[in-house]
């Protein structure tokens, strides 16, 4: 399944006084990125929340190549690269949609847990969302 | 009971382009006194959402009179004006510590709510919480 | 002119642990919608703070009526109530895209200063703006 | 130089809907104690602004491994592992100050850039800078 990049323009409030996107709110593009890429192959994270299951981050990486500036046009590409039903690992590329140059890229970890926040793995308790993620791999 | 200013520091992350605390931090700046003045008269944000408290916003208002820049001591002032078991009306004043010049004025509107969202009155179910309250408004 | 209202989804970060939008992420709304609105008159701000315009927050307001969850889709209407080439102020409706129910409404204060932050009037020296303001006014 | 660890709350809009802090804050939580860090050490951030030496991130990494709630006290470590002149690496531990249990760890690579963004070393243009920083390097 080919899903379409997420398109994004940077914020006025996202800049600091470097005039540049901060570097802290990558991770908001990247998670803005990881859930329209999540509800594009079948597995809402809203939904996937009401049956119990919750997504947080293991780990997060962004590198940044070009600084982004305000109004900036950004396309976000999102790959599961890593997936057996109690981990998943995405991997990110901005871009900026204008020239196609990669403002950065980085990789999330994440683990599923329940409701009181136990680590769980989905395989048998939810083949369907296990299944939809498995086929939706590319390395 | 005399309660003392919040100090707090403008983070790097809270600046703009223009150089300035972005406008909506102010809110989240309140936000923080608001939690330190409730946490110091005994009625602690965190152990009344454990009773099923909860206490959204209903309005909020800054006036921005001074801009404040990066690394920038602030010394901000919490008044609880009303309060009447179901609504609580706060008003606030942002100060450089080292001038005492006003950087900000502001109010903020807040119900109760139990764990459904459902708006309540704390006077009967919560006479302790309700007391202390009262005892503090200054008008 | 008429301008099509701003279309945004509630991201998750932008979530509390109440389980809806924190109250101060509405005022960034309110800047998004408004730098789109003076983008749709041709008053771009990013055009504008390039000229040395730049347009800080004399105030801002806001009333939360229904609260926002997760990934709803928000439609926000913007409309400039007054503007005299040295302050404008904007009113903002953020509605529910599905129901067209009213969740919040407010109203920001703006100044034009210049790159050091003086205050300035945009009719004489900007008239091409003035006049693109001037003719977007809405009572 | 001995430098204390930089002492934080968690703060109610830094939460989710999961009721945890939300992992893009520890970056600005590691912005925070690194800035602290360099002001402790002789380089100040401000001042090194104000000589037109700016400092962006060229990467940031986090691992995630106790969740970190409302109002919880954290402890912050910054330790600087690398610095060249032209890039330094920070790493960071984040500690519960109650029990010492370790919340995350992360690091973060910066490098040096003037005013026109143009990337540069600090060895023969602020020797000073440069020696203080040189002196703080622990592996």
């Amino acid at each position: 399944m080919e899903i379409s990049p997420y398109l994004r323009r940077a914020n006025y409030y996202e800049t600091d006084q470097m005039s540049i996107v901060h570097h802290s709110n990558y991770f908001r593009y990247f998670e803005e990125a990881r859930i329209e890429f999540m509800h594009a192959i079948g597995c809402d994270v809203k939904d996937m929340e009401k049956l119990g299951i919750i997504i947080p981050n293991v780990d997060a990486y962004a590198k940044y190549i070009k600084t982004i500036v305000f109004y900036k046009l950004m396309q976000i590409e999102t790959k599961l690269v890593k997936f057996n039903g109690a981990k998943m690992v995405f991997e990110y590329i901005i871009k900026f949609a204008d020239t196609n140059e990669v403002a950065a890229t980085g990789h999330t970890t994440h683990c599923f847990v329940n409701n009181e926040h136990k680590p769980m793995s989905i395989k048998h308790t939810f083949p369907d969302i296990y299944n939809r993620l498995k086929e939706n791999i590319k390395n």
